[in-house]
């Protein structure tokens, strides 16, 4: 569908992840825009179908444009998707989440760490987070319940990723094993992916539903990938060009759900 | 005679494109440099021997920085080039985009609702573009009037890029046909583009010249690519190396002049 | 070491290496973050092993970030590198050094015009540098006394790359003539050699020591690169690979200390 329809996709985005967001948007046949500034954000927003806010390389402008375009796709009930890199490694960080959480996420996608960090945030009752950086200490099983606890306080759909993914929706929960290890020594590939979980969001009603299509697409094409390609860089090249030419078929033969 | 001359060439352009700017300038044999700061973007242009301000990523911050480095190359007579990347889509990039005319670029460099949208900007009587985005919702057919309108005006040489190229000074026009659909399937193949008008820019005394040359080379380099690879990353690389590896040959062997 | 230890490594780089760095560290084996908004690098720099601070696409807020994170860097004792991109093309850029430079980096890289460039900011008698752009006018071995007399000064390593490396600590002097002309023609693959210098500071005592030891690794892999591949767009991904898949063995065969 993203292939027909192309829906625009507003990126609120770190530095290192612009070039492989816009390009894997662009490999599945979504149109990528990067267009941040608090000037301008929100009146960006009503010419798009959904929208991504991640704060990788956070700053107080991009924090503040992410907010007003968050506020405005609220209004205009357009998806958006928050991903929450490395919140709860710094006060700076809790504090845009905390900000952006009000203005209601369809998606909140991120690693086990990040999502627990996420309900901390939130002010629900969680276990510790200790993420590494902006790597995860924690396997996404171990933040189900937090997940669960999460969307139904926030009304969202939670995607946690990991070696397993997990999509909960706070009633409907679904596992995914697919993907493939290289996927975490290419920079941006998790980043991308809130990217695309907002195209597939313009496209369907149902977040949850649009989330578990985003990562069944995006996990056995990283699976595939890793056929014809085993070190990063070309690993990387591998992964576009299987985002481009996965089949429906691909997904029906190779989906793992556990 | 950018692989015996290496111009150095100042980029003030989007987070998106600079990898890519970057690394099609080293591809071809030009030198880029990517200083935008408005503290230190005019002393740095005195130093370079062409400049280019994209206005993709845009923030107030740029938006100052480019105006200072396009104040001081018009006042040093060095040539450059304004990539005006989805003006109309919000009054922040408009008002951008004004304030950037009075600089007198050598060239405009755009697709053709940019094109369309510059001309709005600039005052001059116009059919209403509709951007999508960043993309074109035009052909650029539909922009030469417009085009030609706008070179007239502003002086310089207007290159309203799309399936069919066309480049005119305002008497001068050339439609070139080469490229590749695949070219739109990467990010920033655009925005360096404009990066490579401005190195030609920077050996050749006529800007309308430089212009047709920089897109003759790119467009059939783009086509080349295509028949190495089918995907959008393995494409993105070969396109790269077509940038190295095209010769004087290739151009009058492939070049479509419509 | 990189591959069983995975040390953090704090990047404050510029937006035009982000992704390259990213990849480079990524395919080594460390683990790549980058946080530098001034509001939280202070912070992070806590969690991690290693920072590295590159001024390649300065601001203001880069500059006031990079500080505080060398200041925390200092005071915590990780070890941090200083990369001065284009230092002595413009005031600007000399302040920020200048100021960085109290807090005590424990390698400072860069080609031979910056090192010269560095000295003379630190009001040591050198030679004038007369870089151009970002690249360097001169050779490695011109910048060998001002090299030394700058790591005496500031009681740190100093690493000169270029045909041939030279690395000091103003007592020991290493020359290697590894690595290939390739190496310049892609983007941004000496900035990430600084963030490799500082995921090796993260594992050895001796800064001195493991800046050899990335500039051996990082220069044989560059070498065995362009066995594989001849033009810019498919050297980046070779590159990348042979990172990925070189063995001590390798470098044991072909280092070239001269």
């Amino acid at each position: 569908m993203l292939r027909t329809q192309h829906p625009l996709v507003q990126n609120i985005t770190n530095f290192v992840s612009m070039d492989m967001s816009a390009n894997v948007l662009l490999a599945m046949g979504a149109a990528p825009a990067m267009v941040h500034a608090p000037q301008e954000s929100a009146d960006f927003t009503k010419l798009v179908d959904a929208l991504v806010v991640n704060i990788g390389t956070l700053s107080s402008d991009f924090a503040a444009g992410g907010e007003a375009a968050a506020t405005a796709a609220h209004m205009l009930g357009r998806p958006w998707v928050l991903d929450p890199v490395g919140v709860g490694a710094t006060p700076f960080r809790n504090e845009a989440v905390q900000r952006l959480l009000r203005h209601r996420p369809h998606v909140i996608r991120g690693n086990a760490s990040e999502i627990m960090g996420v309900a901390k945030v939130a002010g629900l009752n969680t276990p510790d987070a200790r993420p590494r950086g902006v790597d995860s200490a924690h396997s996404t099983d171990e933040a189900l319940t937090t997940a669960q606890h999460l969307a139904r306080h926030h009304f969202c759909t939670v995607a946690a990723t990991g070696a397993t993914d997990l999509i909960t929706d706070g009633e409907r929960i679904v596992r995914l094993a697919n993907g493939h290890p290289l996927m975490t020594r290419v920079t941006a590939v998790g980043c991308a992916l809130s990217a695309v979980v907002a195209a597939f969001c313009a496209l369907a009603d149902d977040a949850f539903e649009a989330s578990v299509s985003a990562l069944a697409v995006y996990g056995v094409a990283g699976e595939m990938a890793a056929e014809r390609a085993q070190s990063p860089g070309s690993y990387r090249v591998a992964f576009l060009d299987q985002l481009d030419q996965i089949t429906p078929n691909d997904i029906i033969q190779r989906l793992k759900v556990v």
